[in-house]
């Protein structure tokens, strides 16, 4: 595994060094299981002393966190740790690439149209009319419904499930175990029993779209569920159909919005919060953890608790019912 | 594409025409994507301002929804939109039969009885003494355990899992990633270690049942899961083991239920609602969205909330909730 | 299917025998299902009227609740049911053991280790540096990322999805659905865009875990995720990047866990759980059902509600919630 001296990875990563410009590092490194020549860095405050304590030499860290405890550690400094983090990963461990070909137990269907660059792996079943374009990746065990494409340079994952009409575009990532275009949750009553209505739109996936894993995404009832270009979708959210994700959106886990809700651009919905249908999500809200959003929120707020209000707002009511005992406890000595 | 007059759709669905019987539609759209043969159709009175402006000519609506805004459109007016719009979704866009027949790459075990007019499609593992009745469609990449039974004319998506002594009813479709018949999450603690109890029983899916995507349903620990006739199982909904789901259900996505908790008919629960285990929940209960279930509800209530009460209560709760600031500011400022 | 007498039974469960020691039992059963050789079992005093009524002549249950409702029923009296039940389950239902081997279909990678004793199923595919040890069964289109070791023993259910560099200890168990070692979600803004931040860790599932189906486990950033030995994990749980899981947990379906956060041995988290990143919830603590918990919680405490508080004093706000219309109704009465 080739080695990179501080000097090289501060100049990649804009950092200012403080120590040995000829020390050698071979990898990233978590605290508890560095070398003397792996790299560690520092995302949360907390992480201090085991850095402190760590085998590591070398420590990739912004400014303010810098001080005497790391003394005698070389520093590579930088203002923000995610960016540098992230482009030393990935001088350090590149993604092997696929040599591209239709493994032979691959099952085709009919007219796909497959660009000789694109890998299709073992035990994947294409339907027909399938469109899969350069330098796409499905690892193993993919199954692509009917007219499906697939945009350059996506890569999904084993087990995932496109069914037929979903739109990929390019550098798209599915997880394993999402479904893409399964039926939305569409019934009437009729003389006592529930009657399916048919759902016959399709699944847009915008490019730069990354889909965690055991992701539903539903096809719309007619016309197209949206996925906006650059949003990510973190594990088991489940989207009803026809709803619009707007652009660079992030979908924590286990998220779920109802049918036919639409959202702004990016919008933030941290884990296990769920969005009634037919609603509009302005630009920028930011919903917290376990939100249950129940009406319009208008853009660039921060909402919270359930039914979903005002951060801030949510945030006294809190506070005001931790106090409740006291309330009770004057009113029963007081006059009222 | 077949085109149908408006003429001839009115008939089909029971409306009143207004309009031009011989205008020709091609297929049903959405107000963004119509062209002038498309049929677009209004469900939320919220679409109307999209419908005007669109290019279709001709609309679905229900009477009171028709007014001048839609002067220069023709109309197809119901009283319900849902079954005619159903209606017209299944004559323009009829699901493609497959024709019968195992795939090659299919594998069965010993002693597997396939109706001749059944679709095993490519992928799927079959173990031993499998009963697939006339009609069955498996997909592709569907795993079907020791002695599992699918009824007539059932539908199983891609990438769908049925442990052994599974028994589906007729008219059943599952979507893909579902699991039925994992093990129910039975333990006992001995000697510090949680203990495994082997979980023998089975599930029986009954006729007309739809189960959404990624939805996992647990086997009996002893007996039989049960989900009832005719419920619809949104998707990502967890039915842990020995759970009793009436006839009619309507279980909406992320909702889970614990073990051998009971529900009646007509019970609709709303996303990522939660029932506690060892309950039983009355015919026609309707639980709000992310309800928490903690005790017994008797029939036809409605409730919310968590710990979740009659709606009503729970409204009212909320309300005065909101009204806690004032309450704290008038007592600072009286006598007690 | 071979039968044993209630004295048989008694002397393997070590109960104390009520009736006729000759008594053939055929197999477990429920009481609704079962006939007079059949062994019912009480876990929950509901059921008493079910099984007073059943065909079943021997019930197994615990003294305190035997009483002349029973009197005609043969009884084998334990002071704790669960690991007598267990026990008597796996004497009439041994699964069955796997043949070793390696089915044709099955696609192996280069330089994988594959003990002899092994079982690789219909449709499984195995990347390149595979390791699995002596016993292990995977029972059919099971995915195994490159140079992932599976520990002795352990089982693995149909349509799991290791990845790349996973490792499982001994005697674990994995349902069908669930995908270990999928990316952490991790990402920064750069010029609007989020950009991925390599994940590059791995996974730790120590022995004998447990983890239900539609599970999803996210690989470490940098370092591994890591589920404790003896831990047991129900459908549907959600496991963040870098999660540390200490030993014997029990994680109810639905729960989900932010990236970074400890949990000491034996935490309990129920069902619909939420824990934020980056805490420490310390040994022995218990989160009732749909607890959303933000801060650290120390060792032994039992919490609920959201944000997540002592349940005593969550408990005593919800009562006096219920009390708030009273308290605004005295007001309007008052001086204030």
């Amino acid at each position: 595994m080739p080695q990179h001296s501080l000097a090289e990875l501060a100049e990649i990563t804009g950092a200012e060094l403080r120590g040995d410009p000829l020390w050698q590092i071979a990898r990233l490194s978590v605290p508890q299981a560095a070398g003397p020549h792996d790299l560690v860095f520092l995302l949360d405050p907390r992480w201090l002393p085991a850095i402190a304590a760590s085998e590591a030499q070398a420590v990739l860290l912004s400014p303010q966190h810098w001080g005497p405890a790391l003394a005698s550690k070389y520093a590579l400094l930088v203002s923000d740790v995610r960016p540098a983090l992230a482009g030393l990963l990935r001088l350090f461990h590149a993604a092997p690439s696929h040599p591209p070909g239709i493994h032979p137990t691959a099952v085709l269907g009919d007219n796909c149209q497959i660009d000789p660059s694109a890998y299709i792996g073992p035990g994947c079943v294409l339907e027909q009319g399938v469109l899969i374009e350069a330098g796409v990746v499905l690892k193993a065990m993919v199954y692509v419904g009917a007219h499906t494409r697939i945009g350059r340079d996506s890569l999904i994952y084993p087990q995932v499930t496109l069914y037929d009409q979903v739109h990929l575009g390019e550098r798209v990532i599915i997880h394993s175990g999402s479904v893409i275009g399964a039926d939305g949750y569409g019934f009437y009553l009729h003389d006592g029993q529930h009657q399916k209505i048919p759902q016959i739109g399709g699944v847009l996936v915008e490019d730069d779209v990354e889909i965690g894993a055991n992701v539903t995404v539903d096809r719309g009832t007619v016309g197209q569920t949206r996925i906006g270009a650059g949003s990510k979708i973190d594990n088991q959210v489940q989207i009803g159909h026809n709803v619009q994700v707007g652009q660079h959106c992030l979908l924590v886990a286990q998220v779920g919005i109802s049918g036919s809700t639409v959202l702004g651009d990016y919008v933030t919905l941290a884990g296990q919060t769920g969005v009634a249908g037919h609603l509009h999500i302005g630009d920028g809200v930011v919903a917290a953890g376990k939100s249950g959003i129940t009406h319009d929120i208008p853009a660039g707020q921060k909402v919270s608790g359930f039914p979903a209000q005002a951060h801030l707002r949510e945030l006294k009511q809190q506070a005001l019912l931790r106090r409740l005992p006291e309330l009770f406890k004057r009113l029963r000595g007081g006059d009222v």
